[in-house]
């Protein structure tokens, strides 16, 4: 057969052209296997059981939980030092074999903080809204389990304790997909788990863990079996799965946080606020990556700022304006726009709040911005302006977290516009239904004109 | 150029397969061009602004855009008769015709809306968290704007009035996009809504239509300057819309609704909210499309039910027991799942509550379903059990609306898991945002232990 040669090069193109898009398409994620299928079924089942049990039923479980894995210990610490031993032979980066790295003291750590969940206010079953429609006719809306959540998280073997004390707290079920350096020791827990499920009220069930990239993969096409994935890992992991499911996912991809120091700032404050928003851990999503200065500041605040910042470690990148105040690097456009997680960051010279403004806006992330001003109606618009899930007045970004909140645990910091937003804790994981209690009203009667509605709000 | 015929074939092969996955994938979805980046930046940007608005101005602009509406009422019908005709001759079907057509006292109506949506509470800058962190560090959660809403409906012109109300009262700019056959009367009712709200403190560019297929479609890739797409139509203009964009999107595919009668109900109501269940408006998402009835009533009511549907001109499609007791035509697997909106019920007798359970969460759609009971506890196993948006206690199902529940104005109903979910009101058109106040607090003296949190709730 002969191709002539125009239609040969327009076909190799066409080809080149699909393959780009395939490359970006979630039909590359494979559907999920029967036995898959089969599995998250169960899981949903279970947790329509856990879900109707009590507070205290469902304390219990945790507790039964963390005895488990007292119990276990031993155990649980040798399969860490297995999976240890075979990712150090694999050649696994430092920095990776101490996050997967689970020694008693950590462990025992977890397990006190599976007793701390334990001891959270109960997030269900609350009423939100009360109303009379009609006399025999009351709406209540009442905080409910979401179901089934889907966790996928790299390396450390301790997430799985915390995430499914989480979910069992708040009455859902869990799937669970741990990196592969850390099977044996998740395998473990995941039995313990589920041993100490059996001496309690929770069907174990409720919680199972996926040990293949292709289940993990499968995890992320179970729309209407799971409601919500949780992602803890890496922006790339992060946007893969953002980009590849249906379901709605819960987590950020990027924190490109601020700081803005106002002209009338306390100089000592703000550097004092800059220096703990960036150095307290820099490799934490809410520490900030820009420093935007009020021109008319930048000159005192950076001849304090230059010598603070490099006894901190700090490298700073800045543009002409800063330069021109010492700082030795320039920052090009994609500075602007990086999550550096480490000890460098850009500063930029600012002429006013609003220009200040304006750069948040091109570059930010909505995670937390803050400014340190003593101006209160500066502060007030700032806070009105800036769209980011945490907009702070004269203290550091690093406050952007659910424990600083007071939320007791945290899932996640979510950047998303919707709720939930910002550090997300066991309130994260309800949601809530309408319960309409009647004495055989229908709507025909209402329609008609014969009856009228109240909507008298009645005591939540 | 010579191909061997088998690479010609396993070529062939290929392409057919990179077909298949390229038709299914979101890249199909072409990227916005750069005038209607332009225009969404000018809508985020007039949204801004309108965000930080008090009350009053919102309400102000609402009456004003109510106010142009007026004005130009016989301009707008005229614009509508345009459409029509143009519709009629093109031979667009009659049920599309009663939808497009607007005249005057339709046009009165949704001005009247505008006018109730500016009297509704206000849904922005609501308290929902104080809490001390610490001596002089304050957190609050306020509800706040969610930005910029993208809307694409089908038809109906006078839902760009009843969706611009909505958006401008809850702080939001809109990208709307309505049905060709509409576009006169679209584009002179947006129009004249920039014109009244060139009145008003709010930026007439907080509001833009769009005309063509191709900006609707960009409009889904939108993500970062479109925070919710609302689709207003046919459930496959909505899977579609999921299907295709990266932004969260509010709205239900399918509204399978279910009644349940247990074997103690009390047999005249429960047949008066089943008829209404179905007959009040039958081409509602609320309405039911199958009826389970427990054995042991089953004799009884459909001794009453046959005339009574069969006076409401309602066809019975059911299972053998219940073809037994009368029910002439015989309902398939399909049946279950398919949402008539007609006056179509599937009837299926159940031996007790646990089967009704599982065929609900076998084929219901999580919208809404009810129980028709005298027994408190089987009432409360049901609403306890059923996780659906609206779980309901012998009332009729068509109760699941935002007006009916009191709130005023629906975007409309959700059937996703997370909030918002069920009839959606202003409040579905928020979020929520962390303000934190500070005296200067930095994370390091917390993390050293320098200092404690306090976590003391103050009053909203």
């Amino acid at each position: 057969m002969k191709v002539p040669r125009t239609s040969w090069k327009k076909l190799t193109e066409t080809i080149e052209y699909l393959l780009v898009v395939i490359m970006q398409s979630p039909s590359f994620v494979p559907e999920p296997s029967s036995e898959l299928l089969q599995r998250a079924l169960e899981v949903r089942r279970a947790a329509l059981a856990l879900g109707q049990l009590t507070d205290e039923q469902r304390r219990q479980a945790l507790l039964a939980m963390a005895n488990a894995l007292e119990t276990r210990e031993t155990e649980i610490v040798a399969a860490n030092a297995k999976d240890l031993k075979k990712s150090s032979e694999d050649g696994l980066a430092q920095s990776l074999l101490a996050r997967l790295k689970l020694n008693k003291s950590k462990l025992e750590e977890a397990i006190e903080g599976v007793r701390k969940v334990a001891l959270l206010p109960d997030p269900l079953y609350l009423r939100q809204l009360h109303r009379e429609l009609d006399d025999g006719l009351v709406l209540e809306r009442v905080t409910v389990p979401l179901g089934v959540l889907g966790v996928i998280f790299e390396a450390r073997p301790d997430a799985v304790i915390q995430i499914a004390s989480l979910a069992i707290r708040s009455g859902n079920g869990a799937i669970l997909k741990g990196g592969s350096e850390a099977s044996c020791t998740n395998e473990v827990i995941m039995r313990t788990l589920k041993e100490g499920l059996a001496s309690s009220e929770v069907i174990p069930q409720a919680l199972t863990l996926l040990t293949t990239r292709k289940e993990s993969l499968g995890l992320l096409r179970l729309d209407g079996l799971v409601d919500l994935i949780i992602p803890r890992g890496s922006n790339e992991l992060v946007r893969f799965i953002q980009d590849n499911t249906r379901i709605p996912v819960l987590g950020h991809a990027d924190g490109i946080c601020h700081l803005y120091v106002h002209s009338d700032a306390d100089l000592s404050q703000a550097l004092r606020i800059a220096l703990d928003s960036k150095t307290q851990y820099p490799a934490a999503c809410n520490s900030i990556e820009t420093l935007l200065i009020h021109k008319e500041i930048a000159p005192a605040f950076m001849a304090k700022a230059l010598t603070a910042f490099q006894a901190a470690g700090v490298t700073l990148i800045g543009d002409d304006q800063s330069q021109a105040l010492g700082v030795e690097k320039s920052a090009n456009d994609d500075d602007w726009k990086t999550e550096y997680l480490d000890l460098i960051l850009s500063v930029k010279v600012v002429l006013n709040l609003e220009e200040a403004l304006e750069h948040i806006r091109s570059y930010g992330s909505r995670h937390t911005e803050a400014i340190a001003t003593n101006d209160l109606n500066i502060a007030k618009q700032f806070m009105r302006s800036v769209d980011s899930s945490g907009v702070f007045h004269n203290c550091s970004t690093r406050f952007a977290d659910g424990f600083r909140y007071g939320f007791g645990a945290e899932v996640g910091i979510s950047t998303q516009t919707l709720p939930p937003r910002g550090p997300v804790g066991l309130e994260g994981l309800v949601t809530y239904r309408y319960l309409l209690h009647g004495s055989g009203q229908i709507v025909d009667d209402f329609s008609s004109g014969s009856k009228n509605f109240s909507h008298a709000d009645l005591p939540l």
